[in-house]
C-alpha cells in the first residue's frame, strides 16, 4: 500500500489555522516532506466487498454509477481517503480493509475532505471512523452523508482498539518523564499510566499521530506518546507497551464509503464471516416526519412490525426545517425538527424493501445511506 | 447581577492547557483582573421556577435534600454557575432565567465544572447549553448528567440566537478588514457576511467571548466579533448589527441544573406561559436495556401506549457494559451497547410515572435525569 500526502489540503489547513500550537505548526510543516512509504505486515479483511462493492461491479445491484478508473487488482491501484493524519488509527483501519488490494492511500485532515475525495473523483473508497464504544458516535459523518447525497456506507468494520506507548528505538522506561496523546486515548490509558508510573507528567496534544511523528522527528528522548501501531511503522518508534488501554470492551467503528447511486435490495445470500470475524446485514436509512418527531415511534414500528430490529437512533437537525410550530390544544408549540437516521438489522428477509415503502408515507423524505455488511475483528 | 469570577478555575485552566493560543493566553491572564459588573435590562424568566423549584421549597415534591444557603429573595443571593466565558451565550440565558432575582452568577470555563460547582455547593443552579436548533445536541451533558446522579433538569430555556457584529465605539463599516468568531456563528452567519463586505478576512477562534474582551481590551479597530449582545455589555462594544445570522430558526437550548433527589411526580396543574412564552413539561429518562438495542423499540411502547409522546431518543456509550456479545441463529454477534435517553412529553396526564414502573421490568437500570417544564422565549 503506497501512502501518498494530500498537500494542497494541508497547505489549506495552515492557512484557516493561523493560530496552531508551535507543536502543531512544526508537525503541519514537517508534514510536507517525504511521506512515501510502503505498509506490510497487514492483515486483509474487506477486501471481497472491496471488489464487489466496487462502481464497476455494482452497477447492476446499484444502478448507473459514474466510470471509475479502475479496480485494485490490475492497472490502477485502489484510491483509499483515510480521515486523519498518517499514523492515525483510521489509516489503521485502512490498511486492515484493503491490505490484499493494489491501493494508494491517503490521508484527509477533515472528514469533508475525505467525502470530497469521493465526489471529486480523487478517490474510488474512504475510511472514517464513526464511533468508540466508549465515547459515543461522532455525528458529523450523518451530516456529511446527508450533504454528499451521492456517497453511500458500503461497508463498516469494528476493530479493537490497541492504544500502544511509543517512544524512540533505545529509550528505556526510567528515561520517560512525560506522556503525551490525544484526550480521548489519555483517558482510555488513565488507570494503566497511574500504574506504570505514577510521577510521568501528562499532557494532553490536539493529534496522537502527530505528536509520535515530532517525537521520532525531534528526537526526544523522555516523552513517549500513546498511539497506533501503525505510527510506531510510520516514524520509526519503538512500541514500548501494547494493548495500553484500562478496558477490554474499547472498540472503534470504522465506515467505509464509496459513490453510487444506493437503492436497498433484496438479499439473495447471506454473508457469512471467517475465522475471528463476525458478520452482521445492516441499513441505515435517513427520513424526516411529516407530523415531527412525536411519529418516530410511528416510524420504528414500519421496520418491527416486519420483525426488523431498530438498533439504533440517530438524529441530526433538519436543517431544511430546524424549528417546527404545531397547534395543540393547548395553544401553540414549537419544536426543534430532526432528520432521524435509523440503523436496522436483518435476516436474510425482504422486509426492509416493503418497509421502507412504507415509511416514505410518512415522511417528508426518506434516505438510504446504505446497505451493507458489518464486521466485527475480535482478535 | 453580581458577575463574579471563578480565579482558581481559570488558574487551573492555565495550568492544565500550556498550548494555549496567544490570543488564549492574554486572555486568561486578563481574565483574572476586575470583573465585578452589573448587568441590567434584562428579562424575566425562569424566575417563579427559581423559587419554586429552590430546595427549600422542592422538599416535599422532590424528597430530601441538602441544606441550601438561603434564596435570591432576601438574605444570601443565589448562586448561578454557568458553563462558558463572560460575554457567552450561555451567560445571557442564566441572566434572562434569574433577572429579577438577587444572584450572582459565576462562568465554569468546562462543562464539568458546572456540575462539579452543584455538588460542592458552590452553586444552587447551574445553566448549561445543550443544544443549537441548526448544529444539535451537546452529547456531553448526558454522560455528566449519568455521572452526577444527583444533579437534575429542573428546567429548560429556549432562546433565539442573536448573532450581534460587535466592535470599538467609533469603528465604521468602512474600519473593518477582519471578521473573528467560533466556527459554529461564523458559519450561522455565511451570506450575511458576504452581502455585509465579500472581502473581509474571515478567522475562527476558539471562543467569542474570549475574541471580545480581547479587542475591546486591546482597542483593535480593524476587526469586529459576532458574539453576544451581553459581550458588547460586559466588554463595552458597539453593536454594528444585530440579528446577524442568515436563519430565523436558529435558536439555542439551555438545561437549569440543580441539586436533588427527582423523582417523577404526577402533575396536578398545568403549567402556562406568558405572553411570548410557550410551555411543555417533559420528562427525561436514562435507561439500559438488559436485552440490549434491539429492545429500545419496546421501551418506547410503554410510553407511546399510554398516550405519551416521546420527542427525543438519544443514547451514550453504556460505560458498564459497552460492549454486548448476544447468541443468535446465525451466530455469536456483538454489538456496541447504549444508555437511551428519552424525552417524553404529557398534557398533564399521570401516565409517565406509570409507565416508569413499568420501564422497570426490562431496564438494567432507569434514571430519571429531570421532570420538567420547556420554555420558549420567543421573541
Amino acid at each position: 500500500m503506497i501512502m501518498k500526502p494530500r498537500r494542497a489540503s494541508l497547505q489549506q489547513r495552515r492557512k484557516e489555522a493561523p493560530n496552531l500550537s508551535p507543536l502543531r505548526k512544526a508537525e503541519e510543516i514537517a508534514s510536507t516532506f517525504g511521506l512515501e512509504m510502503t505498509i506490510a505486515d497487514l492483515e486483509r479483511l474487506f477486501s471481497k466487498e472491496a471488489f464487489e462493492d466496487h462502481p464497476l461491479h455494482r452497477r447492476q445491484l446499484m444502478g448507473p454509477s459514474p466510470p471509475s478508473p479502475g479496480l485494485g487488482s490490475s492497472g490502477k491501484p485502489l484510491r483509499v481517503a483515510y480521515q486523519g493524519f498518517r499514523g492515525s488509527y483510521c489509516q489503521e483501519a485502512a490498511s486492515k480493509a484493503f491490505s490484499s488490494i493494489h491501493c494508494e492511500a491517503f490521508p484527509c485532515t477533515h472528514m469533508e475532505d475525505a467525502f470530497q475525495a469521493l465526489e471529486d473523483g480523487d478517490a474510488d473508497r474512504a475510511i472514517v471512523p464513526v464511533e468508540n464504544s466508549i465515547d459515543g458516535t461522532i455525528d458529523r459523518n450523518f451530516d456529511l452523508l446527508l450533504r454528499h447525497q451521492r456517497v453511500h456506507i458500503i461497508g463498516e468494520l469494528v476493530l479493537p482498539v490497541n492504544h500502544c506507548l511509543l517512544s524512540l528505538h533505545g529509550t528505556s522506561r526510567s528515561d520517560l518523564r512525560r506522556v503525551i496523546s490525544h484526550p480521548q486515548a489519555l483517558n482510555h490509558c488513565r488507570v494503566r499510566l497511574e500504574r506504570f508510573d505514577h510521577r510521568l507528567q501528562i499532557e494532553e496534544v490536539p493529534n496522537a499521530a502527530e505528536a509520535a511523528k515530532y517525537v521520532s522527528e525531534s528526537k526526544i528522548t523522555d516523552t513517549a506518546v500513546i498511539g497506533s501501531r501503525i505510527a510506531a511503522k510510520e516514524f520509526g518508534l519503538e512500541v514500548l507497551e501494547q494493548n495500553f488501554q484500562d478496558r477490554s470492551e474499547n472498540f472503534n467503528r470504522f465506515l467505509q464509503l464509496g459513490l453510487g447511486v444506493q437503492q436497498h435490495q433484496p438479499r439473495e445470500t447471506t454473508v457469512t464471516g471467517g475465522e475471528d470475524e463476525d458478520v452482521v446485514s445492516k441499513t441505515t436509512v435517513a427520513f424526516s416526519l411529516e407530523k415531527g418527531a412525536s411519529d418516530l415511534f410511528r416510524a420504528m414500528s414500519i421496520f418491527e412490525r416486519r420483525g426488523i430490529s431498530v438498533t439504533k437512533v440517530d438524529h441530526r437537525p433538519n436543517r431544511s426545517n430546524p424549528v417546527r410550530v404545531v397547534e395543540e390544544k393547548t395553544g401553540e408549540h414549537r419544536y426543534f425538527d430532526y432528520v432521524f437516521i435509523l440503523d436496522v438489522e436483518e435476516e436474510g428477509s425482504t422486509g426492509v424493501h416493503e418497509a421502507l415503502k412504507a415509511l416514505k408515507d410518512i415522511s417528508g423524505f426518506v434516505h438510504v445511506l446504505g446497505s451493507y455488511t458489518c464486521r466485527w475483528r475480535i482478535d
